[in-house]
Parts: C-alpha cells; structure tokens; sequence
C-alpha cells in the first residue's frame, strides 16, 4: 500500500504505539474501565436490553444459558456471542447517559470501544496489557478524527458517538487482535463505511442503542477485515471520502495524525466522568442550581423565574424542554435544574421512566434558556467554549446567580478516587461479592494474563 | 402519533396498501425473485460469503450444521440464524453485480430487501402472498426516499443501494411482520439511523457487503420495533433528519407520498435486470460494442483508439480504469469494451478474479472517456438522461460508431422470457434438482402457505 495515504499513516500508528510506556495514559485508562463498569452495572436491569436481545431472535434458551457465548452481558448473569454482547453492553453502557465523555468527540468514547474490546478480549483470551493498550489508542483514533471533522459534523445532526465510535472500536479491536497495517486499514475503511447514527434521536433508548452498534460494528469490522476482506485503500481522505462527506467539506485532515499519541487524548484532555445520570450539556447547570441550594436556599413557591444561559449552540444535545418522563429528562436542562431546586435529588430515581412530579413540572416551566456570546469561557471551560449561568430571580425581586464553565468530574475539577469508587460501589449493590474485587484488579489490569478471568460470572 | 407527519403518513401506507390487486405489480415481483435467485445463485461459491460467516466468530459447526439456525444461505447447503443469512444473501445477491437495478434507487432494491425478507419470511414461517406484497412495498420505499433525495446523494458520496436498502427493508419487513402503524414509524426510524455506506469501496468486495449490511440492519430495525424499541416519531423530515442530512438539504420531502402506490415502482419504471453480470453503467457501452463487434468487426490490431461519451457524470459509478482483475473490471468501461472487442466475451469467467489478458488490457488503454452535455438523451432512456456512445477509430482512419441510451435489460428494451429463464438455469447449474422447480413456484407464490418450504435444502 502507498504509505503517503493518511488511513496508512494512521494505521501504522494504532499498529506501533505503545501507550503503556506512559504512565498517565495507564492511570487515566484505569479509571476510564472502572468508571465504564459503574455506568453500566447501574442500568443492568434496563428493559430495553430485553428488547434488543429479544430483537437478535436468539430463541428462548439461548439468553439464558451461561455457556451459550464467549462474551459477558455486565451484571446479567449470560453470556453471548461476542458480537452480540458487544451491542447488548453498548446499549447498557450509555442507557444512563451516566457514563464518560470527551470533548474532541464531542460524545462518549468507553461506551463504544470498552463493550467491543471486552467482548473480542474474552473471546479470543486476551492479556489485560493488550486490553488497555487497545483501550488507549481507541480513544486516540476516536478523538483525532472528532478534532479532524470539527463542529460542523455535529451540528449537522450526526451522532458522534456512534459516527466516531463505530472506527474508534475498529481501531482499538484491530489492535487486540494484532492485525498488520494493511489488515488496520481495511478494518479502518471497513469502519467508516458503517458510521451512522443520527442526533435527532436524543432523548429515546434509540441514543444508547447507537452506542451498542457502534460497538458491534467496529468489532465486526475489524474481524472482516482479520478474515481477509478488504475495499478501498483510502477511505478518510478525498472528496468522497468519510472525512469530507461527514463535515460537509469542512474538515482538516491533517489533524488526525498531528501530535498523534505524543500526549494521549484519554488524559491530555482527558475523559470526564459523570456523578449523576444525565447529559453532559446540562453537568453545568445542575453544578450552578446545586450551589444556589446550598448557599441562597429558594423557597421553590417563590420562584418566578429561572435562566438559563449558554454560548450559541452550547445546549444542542439538549433537544427536550418538556419532559414527560425522567427518561427525556436526562436531555432537559428545564428539568435538571428543577429538579435541583424542588428536592436537590439528581440520583437514578430522579431519571427513570417515572411521570414527573407536578411541582418540578412547575419550576421546570419557568425556565427560560437564553445565549450570550460575548462572555469569555474559562481556559479550563470543558467542553472549550463551554458556560452556564444560572440566574434564579425571586418573586421579591431577589436574584440569585451562579456561573460554572468547569463542571465537577471534568478533567479540570476530577471527581475525588473515592467519589469513583463510590459511584462503582453503588453500580455493584445486589451483585455477586466477586464483583466488589474489580477496583484492585483494575489496579493491576496491565498483569492480567487472560480476559476471560476479569469479569465474574 | 401525529398523523401529519411524513413518516407517519409513509408507515400508514406500508401497513394498509394493497399492492396484489395490481397484477402488473405482482408479475414484476415475481420476475424480480426469479432474477434475484439467479443472480445471488450465481456467487454462490464466492470466498467472500466464507471469509463473511468466518467474522461472524459462529465457531466451527455452526455453517455447516443444517439445523444451526431458521434461515437458508442460497445454495450453500447451511443455514444460518436469520439476521446472519440475510447479511451472507446480501452479500451473495450483490457480489457478482448481475443483480437488479432500479433508477429511483440509482442502486441496486432486490439484492437488500429480498435477503432481509426470505429470511425473515422463513423463520416466522410467512405465507408467499405476504412476502411478495412486502418486497413490492419495500421497492416502492426505497424507490420513493430515492426520488425525494435526488440526484445530490449518489453523487456526494453514497452508496444508494445501502443507505436507502436498509430503509427499505425495514419497510418491507416491518409489513411482513404486520406491524401497526406506530411501530412502522419506529422501523423506519431505526432504519434510517442505520443507513450509512460510501461508494469509494466500488470495485471490491466491501460493495457487495454493503448490500448485506443493510439487508440485516433493515430486517434488526424492524425487528427492534416489534421488540418494543421507540425512537423519534419524525425521522424523516426536519433540518437534521434523515432527507436533509442525507441530501444536503436538497431533498424534496413531499416526493416521498406523491403517488405512492398509484403504478407501483416496482413496474413503473421497473427493475432492470441484467444479462451480464457488471455495472449498471456501463452496459449501454457493452451493447454498443457488442453491435460494432457484429457489424463492423474491427480486427483488434487496427484499433488505433475508442472514444466513449456519456453525459457529464454518467460514468459515476465507473470508478476504475486500469482494472488489474475481472472483479475490479465491474467498474471499469474500458475493460467492458476492451472484452467485446477481442472476443465478445461478457460472462462469468470475464469478471472473476482472473488478472487481465495483454491483448484486452491493450485495448482497454486506448479507452477515453468523453462527456458530452449538449446530447439529448433518448424519452427511454434508462436511467432517465443517460446515454452511452461508443467510438471505434482504426488506423487506417475508418470510424465506427453505436449510440444506447435504452440497454438490454432495461423496462424499455426487457429481456425476453427465455433469456431470464436461461440466466436463472445458468445459475443453478450443479445444484440439486430441487432447484429447477422454482421458476413454476414463483409464478404462483401468492399461493404458497409457508414459506419454510419455498427454497429447497
């Protein structure tokens, strides 16, 4: 193949990297599964999982039999065909929206890759190192092509998650395997010829299922492309290639391999983790509506109104003003910020498909969402370019306001390692004790000799 | 749901037409299984479809285990569990690119819905009047979001036949599973957040696999909607749904309800279905060769040049130029015209993955292509503004000309009976005799009771 062509270069790298020669890239991949873990544990009991593997037409027994697959559904007590258990954890992983974000994807990185390289790291016995080091160049690979399309590719409606996710889990699962570069590359076009996935479904379980695709299209991707099939030899670069047609001409393509791994994206910016169950766009508002509780304490009953302001299109993922039910809720700043206001709760109940209660109906109403661009962002804003203020004025005329551009959990204010393991602790209660021995073989992830040992039945 | 919306009015179409009330509808569906059948029959030795059920990671007796799943792989002798035959049917119907092709489409319909639904059909035991009024709703789906995209789709990038085939065949299995209107909607939006596929993977194999991703994703969307799965209710239309994102905000959205039904697409225009066994564009040059060839016989090396003119843009999908094997002569013109030439040899053997003889890549490299915008296409024209001149210059200065705009095999220039019967006995040569019986089966499959017993083991 010609090496000039950027899907080589980028091959080449995901073939040669050695990401665990970097201490902080090992610490932030450690967190990164543990935390992945907990957002998943936490929606075991889905329904919608029962849905989607009810839709694989598997057959009664199938889902039940703990030896009817190679892979591990997370706290289900089955196994699955790697494939399948690749889309069933994706799903999971990403049902709360509780799991971890990055600003070069503008989405959620481990829902995707974690659930494909867990499910191809116990088919085929993996060692925990190469797991972590997959780990480390998906979110690599994932990152430089969201810094390459840039922000038109969201804002034109596509789910970057998914658009993203689908050839980061190639790119991590090609690495697990040891594919060759010219079998990274197929696995790579055989990739970007699955991206899909559209925004316009935010607030639906269709959101997290987009994640479980992903996951199960990247890691049949990288198998194709293992068994020998093989496309075009430049599928990012050209004018009819992924990156062009998934920014509508805008993106840079040499931002891909620029500073490719010289500092690992999974740390430098790093993954954010989330204490509570809701979209990222609105982490701020609830840190902001937390603060007034705390320190003015509103009377709920003489609330006049509220506003809410972000910078020109900072609150795109939050497609719904009127939530009917905890579940649209996780992508209604209204309701957050209500939500905070009635009761302070943010917790799972707060976001399930419960109705919601009248009185945080009533604040949620009085919301107003307004956009300032001429304030300046913090340095440390996360995502950049990112605030909001939250203005509650009373109907005594008194206002109260807070301003967060930081949100807690972002790498610039990182939640505390036992606030992590809490978050964890939680996901696991009801479960087998095995399950509480996870955090120390994190710790140790990278002596692990084989997958198939690092989930409990 | 609100009734006004587009995917609304579009799923109640799919769930109350009655398309075997036209019997012009019902004959082009039954010529259309027939051609199906020959085509995917015709690969059937493929080592694509092996390197396929090897990703799949199914272990070593599930392929060869006849009772391993519910769904036939065409002539393979196995059968797979339905969403998996329908990728590997998919596959097959596509790989040799001797399959239908339908302009609304600017792709290829029966090679995506008619895997999706024998598939389905077979597992849930569906009667033959079911299946044939699903494949033609699932024709008129994909023919009508073609015609509502336009002509900026295909040519920003898309591959049609996946990104429209995964939506028309949820459409088509969505009927086939008789689902309500509400759930229809959630098929098509599961679909449409599923269609993805890039044509610079023309001229390999990763083509013919798009057919089969989209044929499984179709039917799983359908699937996830009888299993309960909702997204949102208006996929369709909007500034980032899916007919905006899709064609550069050109669609033409009402174009998708205009007529729907009224003469069904499936006859008007109608599939196209081929005699030779490479791209569509490029067929009206092979006519054109082939009728040089006859009256002209112009002794090869006198050849000093061939000029062949299309309007600007007709030979899109002729992505390849200097073939170095049969498989990548699909898609070059100049390979097509280069075989008539030295031996009118159009078959199987001329497209395989032999590398090219000296004598045909000779010819193949005094090939020029020409555009020509001033042209007025013939009113049969097929697809619609299309025509192909080719130019044979000797060098003693004779010049031999033939303009197609109408190929053989086309609605306008059908092939006759015989013809179809021939390429469907061609391609069960060395199968059991069981096979032969399918062409009588297929003109009364209104009447079959169970399509179990449709394809012989």
């Amino acid at each position: 193949m010609n090496s000039d062509r950027l899907t080589y270069g980028l091959a080449e790298r995901i073939v040669a990297a050695d990401p665990l020669g970097d201490s902080q890239a090992v610490g932030a991949a450690r967190a990164g599964v543990l935390d992945w873990l907990a957002s998943a544990l936490s929606a075991r009991g889905d329904s919608g999982a029962d849905r989607i593997v009810s839709a694989l037409g598997l057959g009664a027994g199938a889902a039940v039999n703990a030896g009817a697959g190679d892979a591990t559904v997370l706290g289900r007590g089955y196994r699955l065909a790697a494939l399948d258990a690749a889309l069933v954890n994706g799903y999971l992983s990403h049902a709360l929206d509780y799991d971890d974000v990055h600003e070069s994807v503008r989405g959620h990185p481990s829902a995707v890759l974690l659930p494909a390289l867990l499910a191809e790291a116990e088919a085929r016995h993996a060692t925990g190192a190469d797991f972590l080091a997959a780990y480390i160049i998906g979110v690599e690979t994932m990152c430089r092509l969201g810094l390459a399309l840039g922000s038109s590719h969201y804002e034109a409606g596509w789910h970057s998650t998914a658009t993203l996710g689908v050839i980061g889990a190639a790119a991590a699962c090609a690495r697990l395997m040891r594919l060759d570069t010219d079998q990274t590359v197929h696995a790579l076009g055989l990739a970007v010829t699955r991206s899909g996935g559209l925004r316009l479904h935010f607030g639906s379980e269709v959101k997290p299922l987009h994640a479980g695709l992903a996951a199960r299209d990247g890691l049949m991707a990288a198998r194709l492309a293992e068994a020998g099939i093989t496309g075009d030899q430049e599928p990012l670069e050209g004018q009819v290639g992924f990156l062009s047609i998934f920014s509508g001409g805008e993106a840079r393509p040499e931002r891909v391999l620029a500073d490719w791994g010289d500092s690992w994206q999974i740390y430098a910016p790093g993954l954010w983790f989330k204490q509570y169950p809701f979209c990222s766009a609105a982490q701020h508002a609830a840190d902001a509506a937390l603060a007034i509780r705390d320190r003015d304490r509103p009377a709920a009953a003489d609330i006049e109104k509220v506003i809410v302001t972000y910078p020109p299109g900072g609150d795109a993922a939050l497609v719904i003003r009127h939530p009917k039910t905890g579940i649209e809720g996780r992508f209604s700043v209204e309701y957050v910020i209500a939500s905070v206001l009635i009761s302070g709760e943010l917790g799972m109940e707060t976001f399930s498909d419960r109705s919601i209660p009248a009185d945080v109906q009533a604040i949620a109403a009085k919301v107003d969402r307004q956009y300032n661009s001429q304030i300046v962002p913090a340095t440390n804003a996360m995502p950049k370019g990112r605030f909001t203020i939250v203005n509650v004025r009373m109907t005594d005329g008194t206002t109260y306001i807070e301003r967060v551009d930081c949100p807690r959990g972002a790498p610039g204010r990182p939640l505390l390692e036992e606030e992590r393991l809490a978050k964890y602790e939680d996901a696991i209660r009801g479960l087998p004790v095995a399950w509480a021995k996870l955090p120390k073989l994190i710790d140790e992830l990278e002596e692990l000799e084989d997958m198939g040992y690092f989930i409990p039945e």
